[in-house]
């Protein structure tokens, strides 16, 4: 049997404590949108993030709502995001950081995108820019650029199937 | 002024509420290492993870110890998780979660392996394993196998060089 305490539960984290000394944070698992153009750059998107005190530049993203699939919140997002609706097909799955938190990431590709927009978020502001991803590889390891893991998983995958079409 | 309220400072999780609405996750930044055999099968190590309630499949990974750089604790890592001590050159690095958290992996990748051994973390059970990057890859879009971040992000990067390599 197993102790667990709540020591928070809030808007977006939840933390435990199990035995008394395992930390444990739990959140809802999110989504991630691979978007080439035709000429494979990638569509990405910058906002200011409090948790990192950084402008990064990441992958359309955001949380699974309660209730929603993986699939219905890529395509809502790719919609509040950048204004486009697309046919969607799962690359991967991971935890983002399973020492301590149960969240898990969802990354999608998106094809044959059409004008589809859905409001952002009240408290979202957003830059879109097209960036190559080997440009933003490139800045990630020499740090001009702030980014994130599903992010990287998705510049990672566009390599891949642009070497793939060579 | 943002007025930040510390609402738990643990073990390793701290917990700090901005302004009254803005949780956010302090966490120390970590390393994984991209270690492939000369038939380009990956290094992974198995191991509980009380905060997902599974077995994952990780590249050798953990975090970095105050006042220590990336590349030593990623030295480190190796030399505890597989015995192992090599040449290191850091891919990639990123936040695992920037939404809410503001832990920073780095990914290196290790050539040269040579035997070197230190003790594991009392707390730590790990179990060695090789395997093929895309069959980690399929194993985690098929639900059949759990993973994390910068062991994708690695795998992906493997594929890159082993397709560069034909």
């Amino acid at each position: 049997m197993s102790a667990t305490k709540t020591i928070y539960d809030g808007h977006i984290v939840k933390l435990e404590l199990e035995e008394g000394k395992w930390e444990i944070v739990r959140h809802a698992d999110a989504v991630a949108i691979l978007l080439l153009s035709e000429g494979g750059e990638m569509k990405l998107v910058r906002q200011r993030r409090r948790a990192v005190d950084a402008d990064t530049l990441e992958a359309p993203a955001g949380l699974i709502d309660e209730g929603e699939t993986p699939e219905a919140a890529a395509r809502r997002e790719l919609q509040e995001e950048v204004g486009l609706d697309a046919d969607l097909t799962l690359l991967t799955r991971f935890y983002t950081s399973p020492g301590f938190c149960d969240e898990q990431l969802y990354v999608f590709e998106a094809k044959n995108p059409r004008e589809s927009r859905l409001p952002l978020d009240e408290d979202e502001e957003i830059e879109e820019v097209w960036m190559a991803p080997q440009t933003l590889l490139d800045g990630l390891r020499g740090g001009t650029v702030q980014s994130s893991s599903p992010t990287v998983a998705a510049a990672l995958y566009a390599l891949q199937r642009l070497a793939g079409q060579q």
